[in-house]
């Protein structure tokens, strides 16, 4: 079966982002994230940088709230709470994405989303800690908190915000096609290793 | 850094040990299953079918219990029941597998065990329950059981041994450099995509 999309799940500072967006353009074809955010927040009427920030966050989260309602589009919301209403504009998106012709569509859940599509290719990017740590430091400079603290707290957050609403473990290889340690094996090799493979399909 | 030992852990019927001998076979270096059987059986006294049958099943087997003391070395067991003498051997005898030099080794928590080398790679085969339903009853035959229900109980018993002897979690992707779907990779491609990171390391 020819894989036509390809989904990358990731560790926050694995370089999976990174490694999604080679992807895409070795196969030249369009690569979805803060894309994918802007229509969805478009779609929902929630400002592009709430969306960034909370759409793969803890429904718990002290930031999700029934009175975070967006701007403009009074009773939208049905009575969903915040996160569940992303929730359901984010899997619109991605199925329409994924409809819509081949394409690499990186976080999300989308492999959850997309668990179904004979064509869909799921990938999930982890690295060990100091990987990570040197990373994030790197992309996104320093913080107050130690770059340990800062991977541990947004891996706790997609760990639940994964959990509660696909019912699956994060992380689990069962979930994935393939699973690559980018500290390990290297970024640009992680994404060789996907586009051969995407290719061998056809 | 070269990877020299490669550990293949697998879930059953996945084609894992296939995957084990081809990438052992492509590199030309010593493969090691019931060969390591053999070698954990000499070594404990334990006949090799008992060690091969319960090497990886869970440590609360009705099957393991103080009363399965080997024949013919009595007390050398230092009060530890038969799963944890068997543990016990089974960690030394990996760690000298290793080594001796650039091996296969396929199952027996090896991944964990030599978790410390970083000249090892650690890989993980799994597959989705058809492919996995009909490779078992293809290579093993039939039995009263249905395979899915071989399956499920196999799993579980690795599940419990691995999660018992690791305290990690069966399965998990961040305990592996790759781990693969050889349903939808297929078993040759998997032993390829190894054999090229093998030898991209050195």
């Amino acid at each position: 079966m020819e894989k036509k999309i390809i989904t990358v799940s990731r560790e926050f500072g694995s370089g999976g982002r990174t490694i999604g967006r080679m992807i895409a353009e070795k196969l030249n074809i369009p690569f979805y994230d803060k894309e994918l955010v802007d229509q969805i927040a478009m779609e929902s009427g929630f400002a592009p940088k709430f969306v960034e920030e909370n759409g793969e966050h803890s429904p718990g989260s002290s930031l999700f709230s029934y009175a975070f309602a967006p701007q403009g589009v009074p009773g939208v919301m049905n009575g969903l709470s915040t996160a569940d209403f992303l929730w359901n504009i984010q899997c619109n998106v991605i199925l329409q994405l994924a409809d819509k012709g081949p394409c690499v569509i990186v976080g999300r859940n989308a492999d959850y989303i997309l668990k179904d599509r004979p064509d869909a290719m799921h990938i999930f990017i982890h690295a060990n800690m100091d990987f990570r740590a040197d990373r994030i430091v790197r992309l996104y400079g320093e913080s107050e908190k130690a770059p340990t603290v800062r991977l541990q707290e947004k891996d706790k957050r997609r760990r639940v915000n994964y959990q509660h609403y696909t019912g699956r473990t994060w992380g689990m290889a069962q979930n994935y096609d393939l699973c690559l340690d980018s500290s390990t094996i290297g970024v640009e090799k992680c994404a060789d290793i996907v586009v051969e493979l995407v290719k061998a399909s056809k």
